[in-house]
């Protein structure tokens, strides 16, 4: 009555060896050889890897941004992260102005139930700070919520000032929980947008230019002097430059506790794509997130970032708009194109072609980041994250023989564009268990029904 | 009908040298030997340095804080200044919230207006900015005001806020004048204000643990940052910390234009003072100022920046409050006593004892910090700061073979307590000419008026 | 026919988790629940650890210096590592002047050969550079010897030069080998040992001061500029500074590949021990080594770099010999006095007491640094140095509820003190697996005759 | 009897004024207004800018590198020395190998004496380190001689050891004596000119190949390592690259004293220039120098560094040598081509006109990197380096109107092309005074006899 996978190389964070894995019970409960019990299934996975299931510790499924709501929801967003080999998500659940955060946390819950495919937890995102929702910190905890967002930039809507931080960092520290960040100058990119209008640079073009590398460099240096004060660890999110990823180095060195994660389009993607050399030039908007693309010598230091520990996770920021009709809300004014891209389902293919057979970073190397390490620090660990006795049984069979390109056609998304279009894609995830079952096979989506489960995180 | 300087060492900047000096109609005319035409008056400088009048770019002379008034005036201030060797200040006039920039300087032209017995400028402190305040920049150039100040700290009282900074550097940067900033986290110190009152931390120790170096840090940092988006300079004031400076170092690099004052208080003192050994630990709040007193270390660091260029201005930051009755007013709440120390009149002398004597820095890196610099940096030059043929005959005879102590009770300054008391005196001032007027013989005020002029900065 | 073992927590570098251990034919076979076959021995490692036998990468056993030949050979030697956890450790067959490669291998295995108890490699150090020894490196790869060790120090002695050390890594990175380097510069050593010797110090307290750090740095940036220009990956061995830790990750951000190793005497001992408040001052002589103990704050530093990934592997450079009659040879000249001391039956303890439960460090941390890493860095991986389905059953069980004292009068090592006399130990190696024997028992061995195998390395 | 010059503006390193000059007995005697005496020689320098003589403290004049002699000799080279402004230069006597310094130092003496058209020191370059030498630094003294260097480069031939340079920085610091070294790694570049050959790399474009930048970082560094095991101050002649300069500034913040001197050609020129795209591309043999021309970005670095006061001198390292027939001796193999550029004649020029006139540095700096620091720096501070009364009347009347170009044809320099060929000219020389000399006059040489004074130095 269990499930036997036969003949796979098994890959964790740091080991890589040919073994066969016996589940029971939505649990991993041997790995060797001889293991099959009469009566078990037996699933070949012959000249493919075994991964443990990814993790996204960073998307933004059916989210609300006045103007439009991200094309995908939790079941086409989680869908797709399946498809992928990511079998858990972390969204950003958010406490509008006005709300508690419970009230915030219930209409995520709302969101998501009954519609996800994966397993899911959320962290919360706090844009209205005050004693009330300091004391409902600690409540969060009872309801499976460990880790906090606050944005230092979007001046005017989510941007908490430093006091606000400081007094987050010192609760967050109290209670055990970890605060994540938007690291970007809120100011700095109100002050170069205004200047931008009034010299009429509308294009998206623009954009980048009002979100400078400096704007995130200054927000890093801050934050990591915030937290010093009240000696408490920090987590940022999407970091995107060179800079500021040595600040967190050098930081790290004067023993501050600094995570860093960033995402492939940072790694992958760059300022270039703004320069639209196409009839249309706001194609550029496809590219619209914040922080923007950078440079290239951005995107090597990154990587080498994954290479020296520097980096710790990579994440999607998953958070898509249809290029008909949503991004076009911008057309004039690039300030009011929707910000975001969407990507939850080629993170690992493209951190495999681009990353291990590049080899800028190794195959366990490469699971660290996708999956052990959002595990570890958003309280998932070893229920998942890895492949050991013991854990869930969240499985990714990968082929690396199969040879294709990215294409928005083929995706599982559900926008009208990716990102990465046309890049190359060798190898694919052909089967994924979660907690035991078989939910993907030949990568199709085989469950029916929804049957990921909230995860009430440590 | 002039005056000649016989037998003196001129010191500049950079040069020593053994000559004579003659002023004509309030200028140096001639540098060299057998100067003298009939009718001239002959001063003997015979073993004494003749240093270019020194400039004190950071005063606080008759200032208002809300509780109380500073103890010195522009009378008492200028005379004690010139007593020290420095024959020009330059004062921060203050806008207060909902005035205009020029009711602010007219404010402080009133306090100075037939008082002032040194040459003055005034720097503008803006603490409400706004569309009009943006426009009146222009203005001031020709009242002379070519410098300005904004503050970092003091969070709902003098605070800006990062926009703000924004939009007044990028002014200045359209008009060429210079930023003044003081550089502190105002939300880092509320915070830590706020904590210590909770814990009922309230005696002077608590200044300094409530402002530490980090406060500082960050702000430098920032304002750096923010410095770069509309490429502007910036002038730090009263810099305090080893880290802040090692930032402007690391930045300058890069091609920013940063400037940096220290005062002797940074050089002279340390945080011991706050560990008062005595009766009354309330002591310590002779030393309460903003930056408080920081680490030996800092204090060697910044010895070693002046030696290096990396300083380039010592000023005092002079803003007395007398211990009894003034500085009590915090007793029973350290945050409550009034921030600043008394300093304008021991500079020259300080730095004379303490540095070049101590051979941490020459005659010649001394007068540069404490009046070349000042005066290349603020408009004042070649009319002040230089010892050369055209400059003003702001003249100072020092006779180095003084020896004394500083106290309270022997000076000029109209307070009750130097932060200085005891410390080793070896040389004075003797005389002082201003503009080719000697206001200073045997070390005593000889000028019977104010002959101070409001200096027109370029 | 095959070993069980049941009840332990499975502790790798990344992963802990309970599950039970299949061995047979020297292999781990399986790991999970369940596993046992009918005729398989069972042991109980309840309450437990087990963690992948320890590798130490730098040990000098039966080694000749001169004047003397250390304390502890291969018999004595392997049985202290066993007892102590350690199933491989790696040597330092060396080439004498005059010598081939091959030669300076065949003495080595002489000494070794029926007399090793544990697992154990060579590397070769290469003390006279030539163009035949360049040609023999390709031969050694057949010979298991994958790794190399120049001296930046001992002038006139082991020393070599830079074109040496060019000529060296350009050849290791051809064939693939990594080079080893010792890390002082002899020059400056050289200098100051004479300098010492004509102001007549000569006891052992002067010592550290003929070998400063700037020794240490600076040797450590000339190498990495040296491996630069041959773009060569290079292995640090027992660095022990914050500097020399500074710079190498300063050029890790330049893409340089670059391992540091240091050994516990510098995360747990310091320049205090050489100021001997006892009797006879000459006490020191038994903290001789090179580089010599250094400050408190690089021992925190290089506990913060085991932490942050720093530094890739703790060794022990277990280099014994008896204070009596051996480390007295120096009694009146501290430069006579053999360097060395004794380690290789502690290190593991060590760390587990004063890194784990100190928090400095986590068990997996622990794993890393001493047995899967220098595994993964010297060819041995994945045969040793993980516990996973495949790997040597090299198994060390550990129960974490013992507490004793590190005593020399206890200990297997063959020498008559230990540089950690007192420390406290909690926690002790009570059953050892080699290759699936069991070669310690109750914390004694129990293996008769020795079964050490020389490990072909790749 | 005295000369007046009249009407021009006076340049220092600090200060810019205008004013009359007064010249008496080889001495400036006045400075300012209404100076004539009666029987005054007057001469106009109206329009036209007084500098201090420039000062060179880095030629090689007459100098057989074995397979040839320099194409300039002391009085080709001095006349062009005064035709560029420069009053004084400080050469590189050498001791060769078996040689005293005395002896060497009386060989430079026989080959200026009588032949030297401005004022000259000597230097003295130790090749050949011995106990004898040691003593004979003291003897050097009184013979006028009060700084030395030695060669990190040339290997075999130059270059002295690790322990070489501490033993002399140490006599050094002894007597009092400054130290100059050149900072090449000499095994590298043998090691790369030999990997050059074998690859049959001969013409001049590998030559800037076999002397990476990493080269010269790692002997700055090194050195200021060995010179903090002595604490004596160092000098580092012709600094040519960002990273070198980096390590210097990073050094001194840790209060180590060190001097950096840089040339035009690493300020003007680049690495482009070895990519000949001419028929020849033996071309290059024209830049051949050492170290090597590098990239771009060194050269912004440099400008930057003159104007932070991170360099300290800008010296020329003239040491020409013809194209035709000298170095055409490397035609078949670009490590016998002679090493060295021809620069004494422009350096004044090209400051002014590419640092000056583009902003990259005022007058004042240009002057003290020229003149008054190396004055000071090698003892002939106040006597030279500046015009104040009491000092050398060494003065260079520069008519800033002048448009020109930079000619092979038209210099005065003894060699056949010049490096800087076609470069713009603005600005030149008209008059130069030694010692109150009128040598120099409408830009041509107007003394008869070479009346340059060897300087006694302090």
């Amino acid at each position: 009555m269990g499930v036997v996978i036969k003949g796979g190389k098994i890959i964790t964070d740091t080991d890589s060896y040919y073994a066969n894995l016996r589940i029971e019970n939505e649990k991993i409960v041997s790995i060797g050889s001889n293991l099959e019990i009469e009566g078990d299934e037996v699933v070949s996975a012959q000249g493919c890897y075994l991964l443990p299931g990814a993790i996204d510790p960073h998307t933004h499924f059916d989210l609300d941004v006045g103007s439009t709501v991200t094309a995908d929801d939790f079941e086409s967003g989680s869908k797709a992260a399946l498809i992928g080999g990511t079998t858990t998500i972390i969204d950003f659940a958010t406490q509008s102005k006005g709300e508690t955060l419970k009230e915030g946390l219930n209409n995520w819950h709302k969101k998501a139930d009954q519609k996800c495919y994966c397993d899911y937890g959320f962290h919360m995102a706090i844009t209205d700070w005050n004693e009330n929702v300091c004391s409902e910190m600690e409540e969060m905890k009872d309801l499976g919520v460990t880790s906090y967002k606050m944005y230092m930039a979007y001046k005017n809507v989510l941007q908490v000032n430093d006091l606000e931080i400081l007094n987050a960092l010192n609760k967050s520290k109290e209670i055990g929980a970890l605060m994540c960040f938007h690291c970007e100058n809120g100011d700095i990119i109100d002050f170069l947008i205004n200047k931008a209008k009034n010299n009429n640079q509308v294009s998206p073009k623009y954009h980048p230019i009002t979100r400078p590398s400096e704007a995130e460099a200054e927000a890093v240096y801050r934050l990591i002097k915030l937290a010093k004060i009240v000696d408490s660890p920090i987590y940022i999110v999407h970091l995107s430059t060179k800079r500021a990823l040595e600040i967190v180095t050098t930081e790290r060195k004067n023993g501050a506790e600094i995570y860093v994660e960033t995402c492939p389009q940072y790694l992958l993607l760059n300022e270039n794509c703004y320069e639209i050399d196409v009839e249309d030039e706001f194609e550029g908007a496809k590219y619209v997130m914040s922080p923007p693309l950078r440079k290239k010598e951005d995107q090597e230091y990154l990587w080498n970032g994954i290479k020296n520990n520097d980096v710790d996770t990579v994440a999607t920021d998953h958070c898509s708009f249809n290029y008909k009709g949503q991004k076009e809300l911008g057309r004039n004014d690039f300030s009011k194109i929707p910000n975001g891209s969407a990507g939850v389902e080629h993170r690992l293919s493209l951190m495999y072609t681009n990353g291990v057979l590049k080899e800028r970073i190794t195959l366990n190397e490469m699971v660290d980041v996708i999956s052990s390490k959002p595990a570890k620090l958003f309280g998932l660990y070893p229920q998942k994250g890895t492949i050991s006795v013991g854990s869930d049984a969240d499985i990714v069979i990968f082929n690396p023989d199969y040879k294709g390109r990215i294409n928005a056609k083929d995706q599982t998304q559900n926008v009208d564009y990716t990102p990465y279009e046309g890049f190359d894609q060798i190898g694919r995830v052909t089967d994924v268990f979660l907690r035991g079952n078989r939910v993907v096979k030949q990568s199709l989506i085989c469950d029916k029904y929804p049957g990921g489960k909230y995860i009430y995180r440590k």
